[in-house]
């Protein structure tokens, strides 16, 4: 198999879908604009909507929706478009809940290349604090909101619709129990690599690349659960693989690239993946200088720099990098084994786009 | 008709209703603990769900479920009770999430009496205020998807429970509208009477009273919105006396009843009915008391009293009682015309109740 063809046909396919969607998120806001419920005396509400919108079309590459196309072609027949495009916008919507939380929750002022949810409140009226934290958390529950009103107004069947809106619903209680442990982590000195685990896999993993799969599959009118323990190894693998790429671009990174500066991690003291195996590696001087820096907001670029070189002296940079392919591997050859009931293409979409999410960045 | 018959009666109904939920609400979170896909690791995803709990134990008289009850008991025949019990369920849950937001966004510190959920928080890690914000903000979001995931847990026919989750996110996002009208409000200087209305319309009567009134009649198998409008009125306009009765309450009520200090709404500047009346009405001398006083956090008792004796030199509190008895007549008018289709005791419950919860406080 040529590595660089197989790169270049993943692009495409992802930009496809991409592209396709982009086009039905705007309608949808478009219409969803038309048709609401909210009385034309209020200006926040509607700029509530305008946000959730903003960051949403703000997504990258959209991973996730690719995995609900994808996962929809696995099947063999076309599948019911409406089904699939409700997937893709319900998960893009949760989504889009869980970043305007999660920037309140780290008080994070940018995301995916611009300021968060919450700092843009802030920004347009910075003499209330109170009450840009306010709108930013409604606005995020919103999007909640939205996130499961759209199965629930699709015309579907109502076996469909029902299934589909306990499985977004089992997705939001995993993010939100993932950022539970991600505050937790803070807590706890060096934690387990079962929590940081745990943490990418509630957090990121179900919602994801688990729930997409899922509901692509539930779009083809296939009953997802006879593949479970599959999708779901797939999901870990393929989440676990990413956070590690997520954590060495957040120290090594170009900020051009990431959207954030890379050295958000450090000054916040976030313990991950490779900051634990640093901590747990480092001699009692590079100790010190670990303690000093990690979690001091007003570390200079010289400290954050210290901090990338003591990680670079253990080569866990180059064991992250390792690691990170192994788990795509691994996730990789879990597709492998859906050659049995899936269609060819699509299999081999999924066997691809974990390695191709390692190479891309880095 | 006899007032005080009808006054006690009312009270050992909803007391009855009451009593009956707390018991179910306790063995839905003993089950619910028991089955819940959480990894043992963590200790601050059970608090959080302890928080739930106690917080939605800790309400008071439960209006929400004694309508939920009654409004199955419209409807001639005995009912679905796994439904109804769902309705109640699902109900109590959004509101805990919606209490818990909003104790957030107000920086409140207390709610029913004890801690608000933000504050429990504060005070369990006090050197750690982020870390409260976002543990108290995903306890509001884990109660947001219980709600809506006991609808899709129980085993209901799956019309009735796309219905029921339907008509509860709508709900929910009028809350969330309601919510953010009522941050607007305090950005406008004098607001509209239509914009007050449009809060306790958004954020509480429709969720409060109109919700619990058509998923009662949906697990009678009544289709509720074959009486849709009259619904609406009835919550509307239960819902305006309620927000009057609390304004009222919230400057000259009995702390230890209401559970909150009878200075929040003057130090936090919030243009409730009354403030808003006495700010068209007051003379310059008086405006510039009342702009010194509200909204200042550190106004004294004596402050305040300022502002409450303006209020009643303009005679702004009984007018407000005289309006706030208008619109539960209002409502207990509207409840009279349901005779033609429900069942009298019910209906006799649904007139009685909004003059009983004038008196009830009073």
């Amino acid at each position: 198999m040529n590595t660089t063809v197989v790169t270049d046909e993943m692009g495409r396919r992802i930009s496809g879908h991409r592209d396709r969607f982009q086009a039905l998120f705007k309608s949808y806001f478009h219409s969803l604009r038309g048709s609401w419920d909210a009385p034309g005396l209020s200006h926040f509400a509607p700029e509530a909507l305008d946000r959730v919108e903003e960051l949403a079309l703000r997504g990258g590459k959209r991973q996730r929706v690719a995995f609900v196309y994808e996962a929809m072609s696995l099947v063999p027949g076309t599948g019911r478009q409406d089904a699939v495009d409700t997937a893709a916008l319900s998960i893009e919507l949760l989504q889009a809940h869980l970043l305007i939380h999660d920037d309140i929750i780290d008080d994070a002022p940018t995301r995916r290349g611009g300021p968060s949810t919450y700092y843009a409140y802030r920004n347009t009226i910075p003499d209330r604090p109170q009450h840009a934290l306010g709108l930013a958390l409604l606005t995020g529950d919103l999007a909640l909101t939205l996130s499961l009103q759209v199965i629930a107004d699709a015309a579907l069947p109502a076996w469909m619709a029902q299934t589909m809106t306990q499985w977004q619903l089992t997705a939001a209680t995993s993010t939100v129990l993932g950022q539970i442990f991600d505050l937790e982590r803070d807590f706890l000195g060096i934690p387990d690599e079962d929590l940081l685990h745990s943490v990418c896999d509630y957090k990121a993993a179900r919602s994801s690349a688990l729930a997409p799969l899922q509901l692509g599959l539930l779009a083809a009118e296939q009953d997802p659960r006879e593949h479970d323990e599959s999708l779901r190894r797939y999901a870990w693998a393929f989440g676990v693989s990413g956070q590690m790429r997520d954590d060495y671009l957040s120290l090594f990174g170009d900020e051009k690239i990431t959207g954030k500066p890379a050295t958000a991690d450090v000054r916040d003291g976030r313990v991950t993946y490779p900051i634990r195996t640093v901590l747990l590696t480092a001699s009692l001087s590079e100790r010190k200088v670990l303690d000093s820096v990690l979690g001091r907001p007003d570390a200079s670029d010289a400290d954050v720099d210290d901090v990338r070189q003591i990680i670079r002296d253990h080569r866990v940079d180059r064991t992250l990098l390792t690691d990170m392919r192994r788990y795509a591997e691994r996730a990789s050859q879990e597709a492998a084994t859906w050659s049995s009931w899936g269609e060819a293409e699509a299999v081999a979409f999924f066997r691809g786009v974990p390695v191709w999410g390692m190479e891309r960045l880095l």
